[in-house]
This record gives structure tokens, C-alpha cells and sequence, in this order.
């Protein structure tokens, strides 16, 4: 499993990416998940992956040696397109390119083919964009209402981005949202598992702003992780009881068949 | 969609059903999820379902008309069991049943069968217990250490009870914890849907303590959601700004490979 969040506001965007690689409950280790793809001053992208690691890495390779567009004939790669549209498409070929190669082995070993991708940056001369491409290649793009888009185990975590997120947040408040949300996922699936990569890019930076990895024993992290809890039980232990009575108690029969349908 | 939880601590139970039901996007409807059947000083028990809404209804008819039990020949129902244990293995055999007579329909109408049940309560000379019944008619307990279990859209809401409860909480703060993790599917699924139904079994009550149906306006929920959004946003507001520093900026090119694997 996996958990990534891409977050784009006014002033640029952020990417958080677990590194938990598990085969199987006994056969786990940490592999990169977040990928940076910057020339400064031309182009700074990031890509984070979630879904099978076979795939997605050869993905990535794809993006990097060359996929054939089909209309032009010529050999595109990420350091090549000219837009940031033109790139998710790229990305979409070179996704239905591993499936259509890979399918009849995957069939026989009955994997899924389940990979799905996050992608943000910018292109110079063009906007700053965050898209998220679907195992078949589609994709969409993140809205100014709706500010993040997120790959893996992502229901844990979304509470916190809905609630909070807005396209004017400052960049590294929402770096700090985005590791809150990243918290939710770590304590209730343990195949999302730390340490944490995150990038921040900057808009019309066209470099990285910063980029680093979050280890176990990290204080900041860890303190966040722990005022998270404090907030939740405080928060909790301050809403009133609940005021409903119990009336008259007289013991009263139930049946099945009393309430069913209303 | 559905989101149910209960919550089983050393006071009693505590069991907490949205009530919406989608056939699809332009077609939902509002349907009690959550069954109780009572019979003071005798047995209190209650079930929540999930899933397909026409097998879960057949599966609460069949366990109010009774199954025969295979070893004994006789036939069973949810009134006449004499321990939670047996009344779970009734569930299962009841959830087994309907599977078996629909699935050549349900396969038919490209349907899944997924009928899962939260069935908790107390039979007179027994102990209170929790369990969580699966398709399959295969069922887990609750423990001490993780006293509550959950259907349907799960995830959204796990995290607050997973955070905050323990057996020795009160029963009326389980039931308001209850609620702050509904108001979590609530806000993120919208096949999960007010009204509210909940119970209240006190333990070696053997009685309804209280059952209620909470509608869209009710002041005391929505004051809660208002209260816990207030709580999100205020803690993550409180959290201080993450550290990490930009460093040199000196501008540095990246590359996919750079990092691949590590």
C-alpha cells in the first residue's frame, strides 16, 4: 500500500509520498515513491506512484527514455514536452504502454495492474497544474475549490485536507496539513509506513524550493504526531454529552419486524 | 453505502446507523438499518446491516422466522437462542442461506453479494458481546483493547475511535465519540446519510435504555459537527510551522534517476 498527496495553491504546491513497499506482511522495505524531474529555469515536476512497484517504476523509465507519440511519430520524454497537459499524456501513454506489455503476464500471475500516479509542476511559460492519471491512463486535474488530490490508502486521511485546504493557505501550512493527513494514514493501515518524502515547489520558482525526507525519529514530526492526538481527545473531551434522555425506562418490547423500512 | 459502528465498553453498548440507500446516484431513500429486538429481562439485542439492501432485509426475515440448525434439526431464531455466540453462528448460517438461494440471481444481475452485520447485546444469564459478521457468514468478536468494530464506509471514521477509545470510557461518551466518527463519513461519502439511528444497551440491563432517530436539524448534533470542525481547524492552526529550512536555494537539476530504488 501506499499513501501520496499532491497539494497546489496560490503559492505553489506540495507533495508528500510514504515509502513502504510491503509484497507481503512478512516482506516489506522502503523504496521511493516521490520522483523529481527539474532543469531550473525550464521545468520542475514532481511524480509520486502508488500500486504495484514492477510497474510503476518501469513507468518511470518509460518517461525518461522515450514514449513514441502517435500522432507525431516522434520519441517524447518528460524532459521534452512542452506543456504541462502534453506531459499528462505522456504519462497516460506510458501507463497504457506497461499495461498492454505486461497484461498476459500479469494475468498469469494473477496480479492487478492498479497503477495510479500523482503529477504536479511546472513548465516555463505555463501554469502551475496537479493531476492525478488512473490505471487506464485517464486522468483529472485538481481544482481551485478542491486544492489536493491524493493516490493509495487515501480515506483515512482526506478528512483532515477537505476540512481545512483552500487554494490562499500559505505553502508551508499546507505542507503541515498535508503531514497530519499523512499521520491518519500511518496509524490505521500499516502498510503505509514512514520515513516520509515531501517536495515543495514553488510557483514560477521553476527550481526546488526544498526537499527532504522525514525519518522516525524526527522531532518536528514527532511532536506534530503527538499534538494531533492531544487535539483530537482534547477536542473530543470538550463537546457536550449527549443530551439525550432516557425517559421513563419502562421496558418496552422490540421486534424485528417493528421498525423494518421506515 | 452505510457507515455503522458499535462500540462495546464496560457499561454496555453502544450502536450508532446512517440510513441512506442508494440504488444509484439519482435514485436513494432513507431505510432503518439498525434492528432491535428486545424482550425486557430476557434478551437485548441489536443488528446493524450493510450491503445489498434486498439481501440484508431477507437475512433479518429469516432470522425473525427462524433457520434450521443442521446439527439439531430444530428450528432457530434470534428469540429463541440461548447465548450470543450461538445467536451469531444463527446470523451466519442465516447470511450463508440467503447467499446460496440468490447468487445464480445475483450473478445473473452482476450484483455482489456483501451483506456484512454488526450484531451485538446480551441474552439473560450471559455476557455482553460484539461481534462483526462477514459475507462469507464468518464472524469476529471485539476485545477489550480495540472495543469497537465497524461496516460499511469505515475508513473516514476510524481514526477518532481508534484514537480515543478504550473499554473503561463512559457509555455516553462512546456514543458522542460514536457520533464525531459518523459526522467523518458524513462529511466525505455522500452514500452515507443523515438521519441517525442509535442504541443504547446497558449492561445486565437487558432493556432499550434509549433508542433515537437523529434528523438533519437536531441542535445537539449539529452543534457537534460544528464544534469538532472548529477543534480540526483550531489544532492544526496551533501546530507550529514545519522547520524544515530551503537551505543554499542554490538551483540543482534532478533527475528520475537520481533516486530511483533508494
Amino acid at each position: 500500500m501506499t499513501y501520496c498527496s499532491g497539494i497546489l495553491v496560490r503559492e505553489g504546491l506540495v507533495f508528500i509520498a510514504d515509502t513502504r513497499m510491503s509484497a507481503a506482511p512478512d516482506d516489506f522495505s522502503t523504496y521511493r515513491k516521490l520522483h523529481l524531474l527539474v532543469e531550473p529555469g525550464e521545468r520542475a515536476l514532481a511524480i509520486a506512484t502508488s500500486g504495484n512497484l514492477s510497474a510503476s517504476q518501469t513507468v518511470i523509465n518509460f518517461l525518461h527514455e522515450g514514449i513514441e507519440n502517435p500522432q507525431t511519430g516522434e520519441t517524447e520524454t518528460l524532459s521534452s514536452v512542452p506543456t504541462m497537459f502534453r506531459a499528462a499524456q505522456l504519462i497516460g501513454r506510458a501507463i497504457r504502454h506497461v499495461r498492454t506489455t505486461e497484461s498476459e503476464a500479469f494475468d498469469w500471475a494473477r496480479l492487478h495492474f492498479d497503477v495510479s500516479i500523482l503529477f504536479g509542476g511546472q513548465i516555463k511559460n505555463g501554469p502551475m497544474r496537479l493531476y492525478l492519471l488512473y490505471p487506464a491512463g485517464n486522468f483529472v486535474e485538481s481544482s481551485e475549490h478542491s486544492p489536493f488530490l491524493q493516490i493509495g490508502e487515501h480515506k483515512y486521511g482526506k478528512s483532515i485536507l477537505s476540512r481545512t485546504l483552500h487554494a490562499d493557505i500559505e505553502l508551508y501550512e499546507a505542507l503541515k496539513i498535508g503531514l497530519i493527513s499523512m499521520d491518519d494514514a500511518l496509524r490505521s493501515n500499516v502498510e503505509v509506513g514512514l520515513p516520509i518524502d515531501f517536495v515543495i515547489l514553488r510557483r514560477d520558482g521553476l527550481q526546488v524550493e526544498i526537499t527532504h525526507r522525514i525519518s522516525e525519529n524526527e522531532p518536528y514530526f514527532h511532536d506534530l504526531r503527538a499534538r494531533w492526538s492531544a487535539t483530537l481527545r482534547t477536542g473530543q473531551q470538550n463537546i457536550p454529552r449527549p443530551p439525550y434522555s432516557t425517559g421513563d425506562r419502562s421496558p418496552r418490547r422490540y421486534s424485528f419486524l417493528d421498525s423494518s423500512g421506515d
